[in-house]
């Protein structure tokens, strides 16, 4: 038998895990935000000329998801280092119990919108990826895609750690 | 201030969420694994004969690991309604504070599964819906993938229920 945790997580630990998810989430958002390729699908050597066509992040609902779940946790993540830093700065937990429950349930929400921003990116990409007519300007749109989608999924990993410390940071029970 | 939680779930719930969730995955499963369809790409009038390409689930590899995290949540949720059938017939916790310790954990890799792999239809789902070219057959495989996909969610949000549950009853903390 595991012995039950006896002590909460340190307060700096909590912070340090948090700054690592808000880092992570805004290199994903830079990256997905800024994807823009042009690729060609046809070339007309009689005219000498080509159709493109030009790709953006928003042409995608999978893409536009996971730029939302960025956005959405960079937010939240923001706002819980500010009460972090100032439970480590004057010892008192900001709100006290109730706080500890929505910090608890905001973790929670927060790691499941990044957990499935991150899959219905891969979801999408993966299978594109396969497709025998990528030319390289669409490969490397994709590849910047699954860049940030990789690092949208180390986001969530440190958001999950974060709901971890939070579900052990729960009020005691009687 | 809300007050802290001060009784731990009855068990009874627990194990009508754990049937519901396994419910949920059983039906998606099914429907993802018998998911097929011949989509017709090219029709030539002058010799009358059609060009068509059968779609299976096992094509894509976002459908892939819907039915993989489908059929591993199946296998955990059978096992913790043995463990629950087991405490709500004897009155004691089988395996004590270290199994629910496991089942803490385990019930957040689980949700994060379902949730990644219902993402991850979705993700790919959608956007594929969105092309001109489907005809009737892709549109009725596409959504079929779209129901498997919501069953999964459903499942995964009472998979969610589960783990606030276990997070819940966890050991007191001294």
């Amino acid at each position: 038998m595991a012995p039950p945790p006896s002590t909460v997580v340190s307060p700096v630990v909590t912070l340090i895990v948090r700054v690592l998810t808000f880092t992570c989430l805004l290199i994903s958002v830079i990256i997905i935000a800024t994807n823009k390729a042009t690729s060609i699908i046809d070339i007309n050597l009689a005219t000498n000329t080509a159709t493109s066509v030009e790709m953006k992040f928003s042409d995608f609902y999978a893409y536009r998801y996971m730029l939302a779940s960025g956005v959405i946790g960079m937010a939240y993540t923001v706002l819980q280092i500010a009460f972090t830093i100032f439970y480590v700065s004057s010892g008192n937990r900001f709100g006290g119990d109730g706080l500890t429950l929505l910090e608890f349930y905001g973790d929670k929400v927060l790691s499941y919108l990044l957990a499935t921003g991150a899959a219905a990116c891969f979801g999408l990409t993966v299978d594109l990826n396969r497709l025998p007519e990528n030319d390289s300007e669409a490969q490397g749109f994709l590849n910047k895609a699954n860049a940030a989608a990789s690092l949208l999924f180390i986001g969530f990993i440190f958001s999950a750690i974060s709901s971890v410390f939070s579900s052990l940071s729960l009020p005691k029970r009687g």
